[in-house]
């Protein structure tokens, strides 16, 4: 599957179950006998896009690998408020072991994947919905692939994979003119991508960074973000452009026909409104 | 310190740093000279209650142990916008590769703690405001710590550390009387806290649950929830009891003056707005 | 199953597999055919309450997961000296990989759960038998598990889950009056329990201690123990009395019919005599 | 230091805290305020050779590294009962939080020591006593330490570090005729030992087993022994004899002057009898 | 440091050292007295880049902090033949454990590196050496940092951070065409680079890959290759050109003058030559 | 299996995995459709010993465990070059996934175990040839099993399974004399081995040394060491001897035929060429 590696998936899962069953569930162990088995479904409580089904999966798994697992959609799917997204069979003491765990994981994902559908659609797909570094430690692999099913794409993931130059590289350097010098040194696989707060800045880099491949609109007023546009297209016209600085769902409309490339939002990873997803127990036998 | 041993903050730091960092900070390798120092500043971009200095600077000392940092308000202060929290000093290579990674915790503590705060405020101190187990896998430890440096107290941590029978308990076993028979072995060390959702689940309770300790009254209307507390109040003042349910920021007035103990909201965890803060370089030297 | 998860089991299983095989069985590799077979069968080779049969399975399991092991007894029977326990079948290579750690869990827990078992009959079931927090590091889950198995209950497991005041915070507050103070702050889960040495200590917290939930009354001689214990049911009927101090096989008898609740004893984990199991390689074959 | 290396120490040290705090120390939290200091001293409570020390002062460094311990005696003393034998000094709540784990360790090891160095005494240097691989899972490193410092010597440490062939693998190849064969291929590094049960084995193996380079006398009679050791005195006079089976503190002296190398028992270490240690806070202040 | 950051190190520091003494130095521990102190030399036995000097200090600070250890010549440094490049002073205990492992990481990341620089020269800088995903498993990033020290650059660290499509990307597909129709969707921060094989699909992507960043051109002969580079460079000068398959010391010269940006080798990884360099005792003391 | 147990290898993989798909593969994620499915073989570019295949077996098991591998000679087959000696089925993605990580473990112990199967034979079995300590960090039990596989015999993997005496020590402790002295503490499970480098030394342990087992004859020239064996086996004929020191594929032919035991080479680990193995896609379907 994509970004997510199974041994990815096993390792934090691993560690939210440790954290919420370090020794036992003492409710369940006092309550239901051992051998009483049953099914609960999943139910989607507001309209929401699936993600997270195979972590959901893994969580049961790991407690109990007789437990069975049905989604009645597949990963990604948008559901109305009040559907059944799937149904698991087993142990009713794994059933409740998993339940809370399992919740938290697809909450969260499905709040990421919800929330990027939806400003992917008022982006119309002539702009790209991007995520940032901006992750929850811990979860990045998880929140980029939510980002992902959810219709975004990925800025870098880490450090280590993209060539970003910020205001702090700027001013550590003492200018752009500092930063447009090294860029000699051409990468061999990663892009350089440069953040931009003025106008006057991207005057500097249109006429002396020709080593630049994409541009950070950060923080322009509406005004020079129309400027910026037409001055790259003008003389620039591969320069990917990206903006950024407070998008919200609200305002993400003015950002749709500007003609730049990408809109990253922090917000995606770094304030996650989890969905509401239910877990009910429907039968018992033994 | 309360909660968070050095051992767990550690592994969480390395966790967030590995995600970050796994081969390297490209950008930094390549224009910042390692012997590069200088001086950065955390600065609060509005009003928050700071939360995860130590975590912060686990994550600057893992990377380069000279890098030194100073906060200029102790953990737990509400500061206005604005206002510069604290200092880091050492080489530029290793301010700049923990900056987004120390910000990533602190932003997400800080909006925790934050948020509990100004809803703690508004039960002004008569009720307790609890989380829940709705945590975000892998940082159930730092988000209860923030809870509580907001002035929430904590739920139970897991499944481990309390009984607290729900609807699939009673849906699996058959209903509440099922639950009271098994009561009948009493835990030694926990207090047993069931959830009810109507009043005659209460009335039930009262007559027969004499081993319960607390009520945790789910979704009940603002009417019933004031007939319950005056039941409670008369036939077993000294039974602890919670209200969860769609606790918001703007409804949470009402539940203040209820004489309800405590006041629990998933929210304060799964759903966190990270505040803003900043990390800007200031002063550069060799 | 209870308490010990199927994730921590593998955890001890291949840390307990890592100590004995680091580097390969120089022995077995020298001797025995890869490729030949046989069964052995596990021998109590005294009376024992059995358990860890889940434990040394994932031993064997882990080393070769085509060896198949059959228990004719289940998990806590108890069973007379000389009585064949299980069989073990597959590669031999892998019975004698597996056959020394799976025996060292299998003694150890069996070594708990049959002292367990005898006390608890000395007990009567009118007394419960409590463990403590004295268990031995790294197998403390695995030791509580037995404890449960042979029939006696688990104190708190850690102190994350249970509020024990000793003499040591007693001290450090300077008396038992601070200590008192302190405890206005109700906790919404976990039972207070207070350890006490004297009547005097007892008498003052049956006067003042009304957020204590349970007594533990430490080292009390057997007539200061009825004098306590006859107090306590006349003043507060409800608080839980533990006894603890030099509880041992012999003595237990004059603690059954005193009216407490709880009897607790270190030695349960700390010092723990194996039960004597062998495994014999029966049957050979290619 | 012998046998346990820093990392070593370390990761059991983590794991112990791990298991007792998974989530903070609720008593301490609850009373001890955070700036209260004091010290707090160990006090043996019977007759015992101390071990452990460094692990102790770890479970303290790692909870808070500003503890401070000073030990009155070097590992491996012997102490008369009621000797205090360390004092701990630092803030109170990493004292407490702390004591149980470092007492479990230091209550276990010094079990170990103290008990074979009684044991050693009465074999009076003449024949070694050494342990097994009976350990207890995850504490092999520290189990085989204690031996060492209690006097004795250390058996292999696991199958990888020595060839000691056993009935199983007789029984498994069909006899010893079929060992002796495969020990054609002389090991480099390792000795060869054998456990014999018989005389009749005893004289086959005298004859044939010219690869063998020690003999493990299992549960042979007081008489059969006199009559193995002579012979095989006589006829190979460097084979280097072990002795097992059954050997108790007891029954300990009849092995003493019999010529043997080695003395060997399982029960050093899988049926450790803890030693009684306090940990009592003395001094407080702020 | 550039790449390697402290915890990767000491994560396959600890890994060596728990493969090199998971039980003690039985020799060492033997023969050399605990408190015995000495000083012992890193003598190069060969012209050598000397690589590693972190990674062999952290050898001994794992084994004992106290150990202290100077390097005569900064990392990178190309010594003679019999130079004496660093000094190790402590317990002789430590400095015997720690050796081997100091010694296995020195000699191998100082092979890479001499041999880099080697290649390097001959390629005078005019061309840039590249390494491959080649790698040893588990010493990929200390190895990468070898190469750059040596004076080469990192191609793509992993399969996350870099866009190569092999033959095998391209067989699965059914043909270059259908390659190019999907790289439509331009990466943000990724380049794209393309692995061909002969001058008909050069042709072809000259043509239409426009998307292309890099040519990797594989296996051509001498003369095809500088066909190949002046069709690029007459088309499309900007696009960068890797050169690769069957690169040795040997046959490089011939790839300096022909205009290529970059040559690679997987054998600078996959094939290393450790160079030789001692570890001798000179002085000790008590 | 011999030496690698199967939690070692999966330990093993897994590192290798995920330092080469921290983040996913960006290449197949781009191009290859999920669902597609293929064959692919691994062909032998040159004649080699087979060696690592259930290594390779679980890199792709851990990616997609529906992935089938079928090898067509088993481990340790010596194949022509050329030679098709694997294949692999299943979705395309996971095939290109796992392809390089694969590849580098079967290069690399194909490699060693090539080697060693040349080098053992031209010894034509009379003297075994022997590894030493001289391996890669984290890859020693691999490295350890391809010498096995290719014919040789393992050393000791550490310093826990062996006592070998070396310059070092004697250096160390001021002569042969002083080690001497201090092997009379027999151990019990290991043989003793000293390196010895001149003919003076070597009559000075066959008069002395009656506790040593096995001699090491570093760097001697052939005519000392014709006069060593020589020695040997007048004075002591059962002494093992091992010559070690610039031991080449070259120059072994000369101590073949000299009566030693043991030749050894580091550079059978320390300086391993990978022999060439490709990994083909050839049917593909969905």
């Amino acid at each position: 599957m994509e970004i997510m590696e199974k041994w990815q998936i096993r390792e934090i899962v691993l560690k939210a179950l440790e954290e919420d069953l370090p020794f036992g569930d003492r409710t369940t162990e006092l309550l239901i006998p051992p051998g009483l088995k049953g099914s609960a479904y999943f139910l989607a409580k507001s309209e929401l896009v699936i993600c997270g089904e195979r972590v959901a999966e893994a969580v049961f798994h790991e407690i109990d690998p007789e437990i069975k697992i049905t989604w009645h959609f597949s990963e990604g799917t948008l559901v109305p408020s009040q559907t059944r997204i799937g149904i698991a069979e087993g142990k009713i003491q794994g059933l409740l072991k998993g339940e809370r765990v399992a919740l938290n994981f697809l909450q969260h994902l499905s709040g990421i994947a919800t929330k990027v559908r939806k400003m992917s659609e008022i982006l119309n797909n002539s702009t790209i919905l991007l995520d940032t570094r901006k992750t929850l430690p811990g979860l990045k692999i998880l929140q980029k692939y939510a980002v992902k099913i959810g219709g975004g794409q990925n800025h870098r993931f880490s450090l280590s994979d993209g060539i970003l130059i910020k205001d702090n590289h700027i001013k550590a350097l003492g200018g752009l003119e500092k930063i447009i010098e090294k860029l000699e040194t051409q990468s061999h696989t990663l892009k350089v991508e440069i953040e931009i707060k003025t106008l006057d800045e991207l005057k500097f880099i249109l006429e002396k960074g020709t080593k630049v491949d994409a541009l950070l609109l950060d923080n322009f007023s509406e005004e020079d973000l129309k400027i910026a546009v037409s001055l790259i297209r003008k003389q620039r016209p591969n320069l990917l452009i990206e903006v950024s600085g407070g998008i919200t769902e609200e305002n993400l409309k003015k950002y749709a026909g500007l003609g730049v490339n990408f809109v990253s939002s922090g917000a995606l990873t770094h304030s996650v409104k989890a969905v509401d997803i239910s877990f009910k127990i429907e039968k018992v036998w033994e």
